[in-house]
């Protein structure tokens, strides 16, 4: 038990009659994470080919261009254009694509399970939206189909619904999973930037794209949630119809507000059956107790909080993108099917188990049944009894107030006027509805604002 | 791809030529975590046998003493007393230990590892004295011994180093493992509590046993570093050798002064490899930033941070213990070892695996040679020049104070006064010397209190 560690792999593959047995990847996409992968092949090689009982080896690399790499950890020998014969080729076990988007690597993925290969992939946009399809061929061809790095880059969390949880329940989800929006929002919050000029310090530091749409507007944390949710709740998911709302209309004074009440705004992406059988999921930014632990989950981390019905409130936090820590979460998807190649175990894992037990196309909660509580901010002309009368829309539509707070108006002869109430548990429907009567008879100066409220 | 749950069991058995086939386990132990287990095996059967392609039965459970089995979820015909009976009975796959201590724990698992059974334990005495054994007794005989339950009760974080960082170096961790401790100083923190009152409350809760001294002189919370040192680092940890101090001289005194100071006192246990080639063990209570993320993890809950060359930080928490959390780890490790059964990949993850990649006996630093921030806390006479006397001796031993403040004396008519200082980064040998000759010279009214900064 004492031999060096390079050793290690040789004695157990000789033990298990497989000496000389490699894990062969082709490496579809050669951008920052495959670059990463490549890098931490070589700086890890002999911790891997020690725990995994065999080296990965490297047989190609399929690129668009290939004079773009310019990375001299890329062996120009084994790059070529054509990604398709790639995952197709005798000698590759598993086909790594870490190209991004659906076309044309969910042609890829496709013809790669089709021709028995085992599939690791970072791409989210594929899984949220063909993933059942995907899982469907890799079960009936016996092929591993893996997929840690889609969701929280290097946070394990697929694996930890998959294994540590295959034997509980979750009975809720909420987590940081857009690293973009976390980042611009902890910024508002610990500098006071607005939102403009915290997009642009996130741009200036490679935590936005220079097209930040679907992190900002939620599209990419909605692609998230639907992976999770089928994981968690055996659900099948529209990813389309999970309802969304960006971060861009949350303001400085917002944040600024919230933390008068006590909480932080976080972009939360929320996963939860209801007692009536429908999912609710949805991305939003929302207000949670300063005192919870994703209230500290700071700067571009991720984080996912589970409830399971056995194991209770469990969190699990860190880098939710980055080409090493993503890199990283690819690397133990190779070897954990390395590990199945070697003792034969192809498709050890039930596919099913990926997606909970029971594949149902549980109906999504309409966002207008939703109840909980929420912040709202009206800006108004300090009129006497501006504040009476939207009081009283709210209570028509069954919408109290828990707390308020006035700022500007008479006291500084300003006839601006914000004010901000909490309000006691009511639905969102009822709540958009009292903002829309009180936006339309003109009490506000402006469209008035309402943030969910998410106790910790 | 559409059946009921229950049929995909079978479904994946008869594809697999294995129709008929069941995980038999036998239990050994049926305390609060044995009938957990029942009760999770009883209460979701259909979706663990839908994610493992199998039923889990219990064949068999041994106890000490069956008059004290009360619960109707025990079926009293499978009850016996011979647990090493049970071990080596030919229609038991997987032996579940559950009974606790490391006699005769540990030979009901050696015997069951001979026999060539797999095995899943929760017990940390058991894996943090014998696990090297234990681990080659398994490897020889081609078995699998599983262990999650036996750290953090709920956290996967043994899942998480064997096979999510399987492709990574982790460069340090530290954690809150022990959740009596952290129940009690999380109580003498928010209700101000003094130790004994903390104390007995977290008793009359279920969160401290009668006799709690394991979990409050730190030796719990070194078993379980014993065990996540040897798994991050591949080194072979002597856990007598882990110094280790308990929290029972924290008072509610220096958790006000942290305070004061913007830190928070928690009961972690750090493992860190320096760069002199040893391995930096400590459990010990340490003074960390409030607005980090361990400072969030309050009352009974565990969390383990870990930071990853590739990775980076990462953090999971969680129940660290509880009979259903627990329960849930030990099912979900007979998912794991039940998936190898099914697919006839014994000992995939080769048990190096479970150990890091290189198992060196790294020598342990030495507590004194630790270099880092201190809290400490003199109680003194109000006597002029007193502060001069000990700020001396701390210079002579080249420790040099940051911050300071003085509580008590002068102003109040009070001849006592405390004074409670932040040094700047020093060795833990220069500061112990400094204090056993401040309280040698009787500057002081009682012994002079040192505790750990640990930065973020």
């Amino acid at each position: 038990m004492n031999q060096p560690a390079d050793s290690a792999g040789v004695e157990r593959a000789v033990a298990k009659g497989l000496a000389g047995q490699r894990v062969r990847i082709g490496l579809v996409g050669c951008g920052v994470v495959g670059t990463g992968i490549l890098r931490l092949l070589r700086d890890n090689a002999e911790t891997i080919e020690a725990r995994l009982g065999a080296p990965i080896e490297v047989v190609g690399i399929a690129v668009r261009d290939p004079s773009k790499l310019r990375d001299p950890l890329v062996p120009a020998e084994l790059v070529g254009t054509d990604p398709m014969a790639l995952a197709t080729q005798d000698d590759v076990d598993v086909v790594v694509e870490v190209m991004g988007g659906l076309d044309p690597a969910g042609a890829v993925v496709k013809e790669a399970l089709e021709k028995g290969k085992h599939v690791v992939t970072a791409n989210k946009a594929l899984i949220a939206e063909e993933g059942e399809t995907l899982l469907e061929m890799a079960e009936s061809t016996g092929v591993d189909l893996y997929f840690e790095a889609a969701v929280a880059g290097g946070i394990p969390i697929i694996r930890v619904l998959r294994e540590a949880l295959a034997s509980d329940r979750v009975v809720a989800l909420s987590g940081i999973v857009n690293g973009t929006s976390n980042y611009i929002l902890s910024r508002m919050t610990s500098a006071g930037l607005d939102f403009a000029d915290a997009l642009a310090e996130a741009q200036a530091k490679g935590y936005a794209e220079a097209d930040p749409t679907l992190d900002i507007n939620g599209g990419d944390a909605r692609h998230k949630l639907a992976i999770l949710a089928t994981l968690a709740f055996g659900a099948r998911v529209d990813v389309h119809a999970i309802p969304m709302e960006g971060i861009d209309t949350v303001s400085a004074l917002d944040i600024a507000f919230a933390s008068r009440f006590g909480y932080v705004i976080k972009p939360l992406a929320i996963g939860r059956p209801t007692d009536d059988g429908e999912l609710d999921l949805r991305v939003h930014p929302a207000l949670i107790p300063e005192s919870s632990v994703l209230a500290s989950i700071h700067g571009a981390l991720n984080a996912v909080h589970i409830e399971g019905a056995m194991l209770g409130p469990s969190l699990m936090s860190g880098p939710g993108a980055g080409a090493l820590p993503t890199a990283m979460s690819v690397v133990s998807d190779i070897v954990d099917v390395g590990r199945n190649l070697i003792t034969g175990a192809h498709a050890r894992v039930p596919s099913r188990a990926f997606r909970g037990s029971t594949l149902q196309a549980l109906p999504l909660a309409s966002p207008k049944s939703h109840r909980g509580r929420f912040y709202l901010r009206f800006d108004v002309h300090d009129r006497t009894g501006v504040l009476g009368k939207i009081a009283n829309v709210l209570g028509g539509f069954d919408v109290s107030i828990e707390q308020m707070v006035q700022e500007g108006g008479q006291s500084e002869g300003n006839p601006h006027a914000t004010l901000v109430m909490l309000t006691h548990v009511a639905s969102a429907g009822d709540v958009h509805g009292a903002l829309e009567e009180i936006d339309r008879l003109q009490y506000t100066t402006g469209p008035s604002r309402a943030l969910r409220i998410e106790e910790g």
